[in-house]
């Protein structure tokens, strides 16, 4: 099943320590055997005609030709006007579905253990529409848009995912008792996916009591569906859970096996160029990549050996806890891959 | 300074076990010899004019003459168009100020320590507007209304807390890169309170990375100030990592000395009137009170005795990781107040 020809992805390196991270994980690639080839991209906004910021054409090209790209951090862009890079990306490829699995790492202490859970965050609208007013002087609105298309595809989605990851449950996070109509209509979406998939469990949840049971036991959820702010939220407080976003992989899924992982941690200019910084989430994100990809041996052999290098604790970058350096640790796990083959 | 006579406050029991947890904060005043006079109201809402809901005018009168309440659970009204009874009563007395004071206490286990921060949240608008509207079919909005006044008050209110109560910052909490205008604003008001008050120190947070680093270090954290949906997040997430609700105080401030403090929990019907009910939450909620009143000496008192008897964990309730009846923790608590006399 590995032998389906060798795939390119389309890799967007980033700024800050996303270069450093980037070499790392194709190192791991290739020791792993991974039937992956490279095209680098940047993608650096431009302007276009009436100054409207887009990719460059040859980044987007070259997504629209691979479907799958993994990208490192990029820095928050500072001029006027200028959109957030990731916001611009999600949008230009139209990735609904942004999904964070927070899994509890062996051997990297946090005051939570057996955390395993994924969050689903609807990835186009809702808080994110962009759409602002001052009304009077003053007073300002800002609109939250949920659509029945975007809520029923982002609730299909996760019951797909629960069925094809093994889990149990979803739950719906919400606050339908405050915004009746706009979580009223996402809520409905997702009780008519829960009709159509009755062999995943379904809950419903206000956001508030999921952030406050979360914290005094994750291990009790399973998939968690939201609404985009909602999951801006929740996703950041369950990376948190287990290390923080250094060791936490990401994935903003389109239509027709569109895709892009990233890591979501930032480009720690501090640390940049140094081989101080830690390529563990932008790792298991193209761990989440391969998987995506039908992959799933080449997937399950990178991540052992992240998880047995950090399990072993004797090669750990700083923020892990170690005094390695980037190349050490990355070392560490090719060999460990190597061993595995 | 403890002789400014008596007091008399609104006493809303609420329901479920909000008469048990009532009666117990009541002896408890009693012992410490706390100079207040209950003066007990029922609040459930009422049809007026026209269908509109409203508080019943003898609770209305009360508080309105009183201008401090106390209460305890509600249960949720199920009536179509039936507003939330707690929505109703910030509202009908413009309480625009949520404090909850999240402190952790000794004794009680938690995966954290040292938690001592405050969250004050904006009590009357933003996300909680209820304007909402269907564009066309499947397409709904809710619009999130952000003032300048309203946004100033607050900002003003917890730098004017954090002086009063010793902190020494005030960290303004956002999504001000996502919803650059209503978030804006909010901020805006932020940083020219903090102008004003250069005594206190000024952070600002994004609302996602608060999150994360709270569940990773809540040590960092003191006073936390932000519009109405992310309080009800955060309030929430941080009252978990203290032990949850049931412990957890929580004051509603308004101008000129109004303010209703009260249980956050639930009415916990599968208990009410067994004698089962731990009536921490709504006693803290009473210490906030008396302190509001400038009575720290017997807000101090009874605190002590409450953490003393949850310190020494002879005598707890049931969720508290005991097997004594409601009456017997009061109990203990009353005895302590006597040897603190
Ligand atoms: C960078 C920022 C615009 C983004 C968001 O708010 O969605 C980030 O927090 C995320 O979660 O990917
Ligand atoms: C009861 C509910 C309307 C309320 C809210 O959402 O504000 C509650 O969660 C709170 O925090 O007081």
């Amino acid at each position: 099943t590995f032998m389906r020809g060798i795939q390119t992805v389309t890799l967007i390196p980033g700024d800050g320590i996303g270069p450093e991270i980037s070499t790392a994980v194709m190192k791991i690639f290739e020791v792993a055997k991974a039937p992956i080839q490279w095209e680098e991209r940047n993608v650096t906004a431009i302007q276009g005609p009436g100054g409207k910021w887009m990719i460059p054409p040859d980044a987007k090209e070259s997504m629209d030709r691979n479907k799958i790209g993994l990208k490192g951090p990029l820095k928050t862009p500072i001029a006027a006007g200028h959109p957030s890079m990731n916001l611009l990306l999600r949008k230009t490829f139209d990735l609904y579905a942004n999904v964070r699995p927070c899994v509890s790492i062996e051997g990297y202490k946090t005051p939570y253990t057996d955390v395993n859970l994924v969050t689903i965050r609807e990835n186009t609208e809702g808080e994110y529409s962009g759409i602002e007013h001052v009304i009077v002087d003053g007073v300002v609105q800002s609109i939250k848009l949920i659509t029945e298309q975007a809520s029923q595809r982002i609730a299909e989605y996760a019951f797909e995912y629960a069925k094809n990851n093994q889990r149990a449950s979803v739950t719906a996070v919400h606050k339908a008792n405050i915004m009746r109509m706009s979580d009223g209509l996402f809520l409905r979406k997702c009780r008519e996916a829960a009709e159509k998939h009755k062999d995943v469990k379904f809950n419903e949840m206000y956001l508030d009591t999921v952030c406050l049971n979360m914290v005094q036991d994750p291990t009790q959820f399973d998939v968690l569906l939201m609404p985009n702010l909602y999951g801006d939220i929740l996703s950041d407080l369950c990376a948190g859970l287990i290390g923080g976003l250094g060791v936490t992989p990401s994935g903003n899924i389109g239509a027709n096996g569109v895709a892009i992982f990233e890591s979501v941690h930032g480009t720690a200019p501090d640390i940049a160029g140094k081989d101080m910084a830690n390529p563990t989430a932008l790792l298991l994100s193209a761990v989440m990549m391969l998987r995506h990809m039908g992959l799933h041996g080449h997937g399950q052999k990178i991540e052992t050996a992240c998880f047995d290098v950090i399990r072993d604790k004797k090669v750990l970058t700083k923020d892990l806890g170690g005094n390695s350096k980037c190349s050490e640790f990355t070392e560490a796990i090719c060999e460990r891959v190597r061993d595995l083959v």
